[in-house]
């Protein structure tokens, strides 16, 4: 857990979230990104060593697309920075996190991702993120 | 918007919540701290450049006994580091934001905060941070 990667925020609209979070923020987002495989399209801002990511449901069964309608729009997870995420799966199961994918799968903005159910973690939807290297 | 200065979690026992966030994070809390004004006890956990800030009620009326009771454990709200929390609380009152204290107030950390009405921001609670230095 090297640092807060980034904080993933669900919205309904990422066009008019992207306004509204460069006003807040003071700087334009750097990307859009979609992730056909989550049904998700996401934005992120840079703030210094962290990121924003919004996240905008494509299709009506998504996991976005749930937690809009159980929740509202609102902080949706919250990502740490890893070297070794495979060895980081293995550290928190040994402590007795639940990992949603014991499997890394591939997520935005080039990285290997795993989440801890939030059951174990006061409520918190935790995400691993390592950055994929070329080699 | 200089960083992600921590990320406050709404939780029923600290003392629950301080060993389980040591396990998650790998590392102990490094201070405990209470603001008796927002009826809050708070512990602090490091990550990199970045903080994890978690937060339990100590009165039944205060912002996070209500929180827990209307929506349970969770992320509670993001907070930025800013240089000039008073020109930044300026520059967003022109972006149309509402600012929920005008006059910021002296939160835990040694910080001068201010928070935003979370319905301008997609539901999501923002307090601006700005350290407190000595003269």
């Amino acid at each position: 857990m090297n640092k807060i990667e980034h904080l993933g925020i669900a919205v309904k609209s990422l066009e008019e979230s992207n306004v509204l979070f460069a006003k807040l923020l003071g700087t334009e987002h750097y990307k859009i990104e979609e992730v056909v495989s989550e049904g998700v399209r996401t934005s992120f801002f840079k703030s210094g060593p962290n990121k924003i990511e919004l996240l905008e449901a494509t299709k009506a069964d998504s996991p976005i697309a749930k937690f809009l309608e159980k929740k509202g729009e609102g902080i949706h997870h919250i990502a740490f920075a890893v070297v070794d995420i495979k060895a980081e799966i293995d550290r928190l199961k040994e402590e007795g996190f639940k990992i949603l994918n014991e499997t890394p799968k591939k997520g935005a903005d080039n990285k290997l991702v795993a989440f801890l159910h939030p059951k174990g973690t006061n409520g918190v939807l935790v995400e691993l993120c390592q950055e994929i290297k070329e080699v």
